[in-house]
């Protein structure tokens, strides 16, 4: 087995927590989460109140570019995780020590909540209340004919759903980012890319499948939902746990296949 | 510390007031300027003239195309800023003399107003005075009902998105322009594409999230703003310290970060 | 000085009026510019005829694929020109000897008559008559209610909008063409594909900011205007100098402005 | 003279009548060209069907990726024809021998009647009969106030934009395919996606210019017309010889011009 070369104290690398390397790098992930929250809520915002044909299309194309954006930005600081679904998994696999992860999730929270901070400062007190800053919700309130009326997902149809979204985002991108074999010969830039592109996708795919308006789609971040729920408070709160307990369940099934998939890649022989 | 490698006196660089090839080089920091002012204020009023759902995204994208040519046309003969941000904090940074910063800066003021007395000569009487050639403006006039009616941001709303959006300009993009070893591996054509990207990005965000309509955006240039201030004068000087002062307060936090992060870039081992 | 190492006879090139190859290459350029006047003028008519909200955001996006493609394709017989802006200043900058240039722009020209013959072959009369062939006009006659109305530019106006953008042109995408380091560093499709998007992003500027409906755009190619007016014939001759006597401008300024800056690329250190 | 490198018999090849290889290599034209039918045919239909602003906008952008997909997944097994010609004008250059040429149009043309049937199959009837399978016409039966009208394009005007647009291809896209030096720095994807970008413009150029409404732009492959006149007969017979004689005119054209431009690229010095 190949993780069990690593001892259990390399492993936890609590010595992690007296590097002061360690918490330079966790600034970049605290600044790239901010910038991350900033732009991601006002691009939701942005996209919602206008009227188009298909919000959630642009919304998404958008997502994908700041997205790998970012992730370029941080990468060399930090190793670009900039979620703390990646540094768990990251930390699970025996990429980073778990101590390097729990640093990069405090500063991912800690960007989290800077980063909602910035875009109350800026945005207008009408659309903070409309859109709750773009938080991770499961109900809307919308105003009905009869008043406001609240629509959204049941809780176990949301947990699953967001477990099943961070599956897919470590199955299909960031194995890539893990894997440096396949970094090296894809090339960075596109790396990132892809990594954009699912999330753009499965934001895109989260919002129509469920054909209810106003829910902005699966949150695949925690620090992003954590960010919202604690400048805005109020029912951001309620099925606040789900947004982590649903990637954090993704995190564990994705470390089980990475233990069960063969290591060597597969290579068919090709038609000549 | 990295920066103290250089002297003071090579830092100021005084001897490069002197230097012809400064000169020259600021000749082509000039043209851009003007060609990217003439360009960007034309595409301002030609997107928000047009009868579109979304004008504002193709405006921000027209932008990106518009930023990433005339940056690749300017780097080999100066190394591409046309912007004084860029230019402060390639100063401050220690990648160009202070000197040749501020010849830079002096050069881009100058192509600024040169670009919108170019725009003015084009442009029908009519579509100056509506859109005060696309100055930057906190401020705009706007029909009402009850004779016209002024709209527009506070001045410390305004300070904090200037501030916000040209720090996100400098930590998710100038940074590679800045970082050789990102710069070679990524590519020229690539970096100044993200650069682009990454202002039409914030211009996109800048237009919608403040939900106030006729507000182009933040600055995030102070010689384009400094341009129009000149050549149209009147309320666009009202505020027109703030597109100074929330770059500098912008540069001066970049500054900051990248004292703080590790020289060397984080890089994991990747899964085996 | 650089072209200095060139003597005077080696810049005329004399010689190249009997040289077989030179007159082989300006077949190319003849089709080439054929094709491209074919295309061009279909695709403004195509699009002002059809009832759309921006017909020239997607007229600019068209005209910039276009470009790229005929580019590419003559690139290899006679160095990729196909517009008398191009061979002009390459000749005046040394790339090429002014008699292989003159050669050039007498091709084009022909080729501009060509195109314009090809598209009266198979254009219905009544568009001929509505669109005089797309050709280079500085006034649209327009049905108003009390008859044909003249709408347009003045000459003043119109000439210095066509000597800028045609600097605009040069200073923002021909220099790669010209400066062999770039163009083998960036690639030629690279190279190929900004150009069209930059004579696409003038052709969509000059079109909107003029304000007057029906002008086709800045002509930035006076072999193509040449071609129209040739065999159309009437109010296109009106003005038809500005067409010749703006670009002329625009690339002895370009020349001036090549030698001026610094020969050798700027390289800044990159932090570290 | 570089054709006269092979003897006549080299260029004629008949012993590749007896050749398994060319037989295989021919179905996979095949197949290519009846997918190509079915598809193209079926994009025509359904894009005329909606009700948008520009459907011959989505249908070029729509034909240009089909294309280009189709020759990518051809090109190893044939050499990615897929339409007589790419194949009659690769037989006169001598790139193949005139007997695999005639080889793959017989087996293009199959291939258009296996796709014409395969798309009859699918359609319901009463869409034939509005769109006539997408076949190749010059005169479209419109419903009428008194009555069905046909409209259309006379024979002579229609034998040019034909010719003309079968030129404007192989000038502009097919010679990279042809000429391996230029295949080899561009890369396959890129010389196929701009084949399929200029056949795409082609019909969109080719069914405004007309302002004949239904008229489904130039043929450009007379197997697909042939396909379509086998399976639907009736008037698609009337003015078929025009979809067959007007390439073949462009064809000798085009090998003339290839003739006449010099054999070796232009590189010019670059300045300096």
């Amino acid at each position: 087995k190949k993780q069990t070369a690593f001892s259990l104290s390399e492993r936890l690398g609590l010595d992690e927590f007296l590097s002061l390397n360690v918490w330079r790098a966790a600034l970049g992930e605290l600044l790239g989460t901010a910038v991350l929250v900033f732009m991601f809520d006002t691009i939701v915002i942005s996209t919602l109140e206008t009227d188009v044909k298909m919000p959630n299309l642009i919304l998404s194309i958008l997502l994908a570019i700041i997205i790998a954006i970012l992730l370029l930005a941080v990468d060399p600081v930090s190793g670009g995780h900039i979620n703390p679904i990646v540094s768990f998994s990251a930390g699970l696999i025996g990429l980073i020590s778990m101590s390097r992860a729990i640093i990069y999730i405090i500063a991912q929270c800690a960007g989290g909540v800077l980063g909602a901070l910035a875009l109350k400062a800026v945005v207008s007190s009408n659309i903070e209340r409309t859109f709750s800053l773009a938080g991770c919700t499961l109900t809307v309130i919308a105003p009905g004919p009869e008043g406001p009326v609240t629509k959204g997902l049941e809780a176990a149809q949301a947990f699953w759903l967001e477990a099943f979204c961070s599956f897919v985002f470590l199955f299909a991108s960031i194995w890539i980012l893990f894997d440096h074999r396949q970094r090296n010969s894809i090339g960075m830039i596109r790396v990132f890319s892809i990594i954009g592109i699912v999330l753009g996708l499965l934001v895109f795919v989260s919002t129509t499948v469920t054909a209810t308006k106003g829910y902005a789609g699966a949150g695949m971040n925690p620090a992003r939902c954590f960010g919202a729920a604690v400048v805005r408070g109020g029912h951001l709160w309620e099925g606040h746990w789900i947004f982590w307990a649903g990637p954090a369940v993704a995190c564990l099934a994705f470390y089980v296949y990475t233990l069960i998939i063969p290591d060597d890649h597969f290579h068919a022989e090709g038609y000549k």
